[in-house]
């Protein structure tokens, strides 16, 4: 029966040892990250009262491989390997000449990629003695994840939701106190940060860029306590490494290399994750790979942001970092990738973008839900979301190579199960899916209003 | 690290080619199923209105081993072998002197073990040439599953949910729907059944007695229509013991053996399928297991309820089977382990009770949950409401070898995960989970009302 599951799963002792760090392999290193203040480059001590060391460390490493320490690699085998599948039916539903592969991140505890770096990240600061870690979320996907690591570690998890997603989102955060961490509707009365977003906006719905603002200044004031980020850093990338590392081994498996790789991207962890270590490989050398992010065209950031410094939040308390940015005070409409709500773009995937290695297209949210219900229907699995997004770069993939007759291999990240967003596909059913556009005014403010610093 | 994650997978060349028939080791053949007018055992063409002819046979089957079709074990591979874990972090957490070990079933696409019987149960449909599927779904696990076993073999499926989940539960109704399964709110105007019960009882929430009825009807009155149960029947709990022929391979790769099996039961097909490989060893001179069912204290058919002749509907068109039961007009309370809200018990794990080869243990579901907790803190994962019976089984088998001092093994079957459920964890953190009796006197006339069949 050609309908036969085709899934290629590594052992246990194939878990990779290595996370891949591409700035080793690139052929300029990225701007560095600067001090808002001074704007000069920051150094570590800048960052010593957000971060452990170790993780300060990775954020700025050179060397091309770092180990995954052992009691991280014990906790990613909760679930790690993940299985890379052929899509099969897919492709015979889209009577397509490719090959479709795609690794799914969604047998993870939390539902998604988020976890290969959250446990890292708490491991680090267990080591350093970290007694509570603050930080914001989303839709959820970050904020579970980080609970669920801190629930393993015997880490204090105190994370800043944004308000519209804390309403909305009930079950994200359940599961997040379900792992025992707290969750707080972000803005709040609980930071300086918060206080004044609300003291001018009584109703704000909150974003990403002020829940960060929250989490950070609750890192920065106390002596206790770190944060984290879910993406966008170096150090972050590096962790979700570990995907690409096992694709490139299951693709072998299945004698097969890619022709073309799609991944979805917010902050640009997941996308990083897959295509880094292949990207890699091209860049010492090896095969070519076409590499394609695909972003919400309501949150377009790789497609029509401005490559320019500026700052990870929204009250400007992080450091400044190159990066395509919609402008920190951007405002993306409430479409349903909550995800892929975020103003930047991480600086390694922007770097890469200026270099010429990386394409990028942007989507509307109709479309991107239709791919996802055909994926579904044909692969069992109902996506994300935001994993939707690349479920429709690698449809539309597959349909240009069967108006061309040719037989590619497209590899796409399905980076989390759509579990905790059913609403989003009960509303699409509904007809209730709109696709908002942001305002053109409000970009071309947010723009405006980047921070002044001489390239 | 003792923390270590201990995880025993099977690679995919050892996924189980045979389903295991406990029929074949037993004593005594469990009683015959009766037609509802005759009181005579029924034959295949009593059937056929309702299953394809295969089902019907392996409903019957004496052989020991019956062939899982390649084309199921083609779509089986989408998920399983499923792993199975050594629950190190918990037994640290009880400081127990048990090893406890679980088998996970929520790595399917619908979460829960329910797709091992819904896919051969579309797959031999399919060969029979049926279009159309009936079914009914209480909490929602068997629907969707059968809902994705539709989508992949080109199956329409009608399902008729139980009215009160149908509102309570939207996320699993859009999983459905993201299948392209057709859902009702049961009790419908489709029906005659529905009718009636609406014409006495216009508010009726509805219950799966009720929604079987209407898929019942369905199907006898369609030409093209036929059946789908999923638990109870001999045919669904043979296709479950795909988890137990797993289960004793990778204990032997854990170089141990169950000293207790424990397993929810509702309907009884999750615990029949980890259970019955381990009974059928035992009954074949194999060592000695104890097997332990958990079932809610509100819906208590093996602790409370007759084994006598019962309808498995509540209008009464089923055949007359022999079971634990409490009456097929016992209201089961609104608690939260939908799946476990049945009347009835399955016969053979009726039987088996009755063969003194099973005990059964009742749990009221706030400490159900609190188990639940402190698995998902410990473990990773966060149990559906269901499994949490078995969680919280496990547990106390555990805390009586700390008591006693006896490091005995203990085995349970972690059925799915709580991603659709997390109402109920909210309203356990919030304290609105109550521990909800059912009515004595709604159980008494239920019991009073049993059909009078002379044994």
């Amino acid at each position: 029966m050609s309908d036969a599951t085709v899934k290629y799963l590594l052992p246990e002792t194939d878990l990779p040892t290595d996370w891949y760090n591409i700035v080793a392999d690139l052929p300029t290193p990225p701007p560095p990250v600067l001090h808002p203040g001074t704007l000069k480059p920051v150094g570590p001590a800048d960052l010593a009262p957000l971060f452990p060391e170790t993780l300060i460390l990775q954020e700025v490493a050179t060397e091309r491989r770092i180990e995954i320490p052992q009691p991280v690699r014990d906790i990613y085998r909760l679930w790690r390997p993940t299985p890379l599948y052929r899509a099969r039916r897919l492709e015979r539903a889209l009577d397509t000449p490719a090959r479709i592969f795609y690794k799914y991140e969604g047998v993870s505890p939390a539902g998604s990629h988020k976890p290969n770096t959250a446990i890292p990240q708490a491991f680090y600061n267990k080591e350093a003695g970290t007694r509570r870690i603050a930080t914001e979320t989303g839709a959820g996907q970050w904020g579970s994840s980080l609970a669920l690591a801190g629930s393993l570690f015997g880490i204090e998890i105190d994370i800043y939701m944004v308000k519209v997603s804390y309403h909305q989102k009930p079950y994200r955060r359940a599961l997040m106190e379900s792992y025992g961490a707290r969750c707080v509707p972000s803005p709040s009365l609980e930071t300086a940060a918060g206080r004044a977003i609300l003291a001018a906006n009584p109703d704000s719905r909150g974003s990403l860029g002020i829940a960060i603002s929250e989490a950070v200044e609750m890192a920065a004031s106390r002596d206790d306590t770190k944060y984290a980020l879910g993406s966008v850093l170096n150090h972050v990338l590096l962790h979700q490494t570990v995907i690409g590392e096992e694709a490139i081994d299951q693709m072998a498996m299945a004698d097969a290399y890619p022709d073309v790789i799609v991944a979805c991207t917010g902050g640009g962890s997941n996308f990083a994750g897959l295509a880094f270590p292949f990207l890699g490989a091209k860049l010492r050398g090896g095969p070519d790979v076409r590499i394609v992010a695909v972003e919400p065209a309501a949150c377009p950031s790789l497609t029509r942001g401005r490559y320019a410094y500026d700052f990870g939040d929204t009250a400007g308390l992080t450091p400044l970092t190159k990066m395509h940015t919609l402008g920190s005070t951007f405002m993306p409409p409430g479409f349903h990738a909550g995800g892929l709500r975020y103003h930047g773009m991480a600086p390694l995937v922007s770097h890469i973008k200026e270099l010429g290695l990386v394409e990028a297209v942007a989507y509307r949210q109709t479309e991107v839900f239709a791919a996802g219900v055909q994926f579904a229907r044909a692969e069992g699995i109902v996506p994300a979301p935001e994993a939707n997004h690349a479920v429709k770069g690698a449809i539309d993939e597959a349909l240009r190579c069967k108006a061309d007759g040719q037989a590619r291999t497209i590899l796409f990240n399905l980076s989390g199960h759509g579990h905790f967003d059913m609403q989003s596909y009960t509303d699409y059913f509904a007809g209730k899916l709109e696709d908002i556009d942001y305002d053109e005014g409000d970009l071309a403010q947010a723009l405006a209003g980047l921070p002044k610093v001489a390239d």
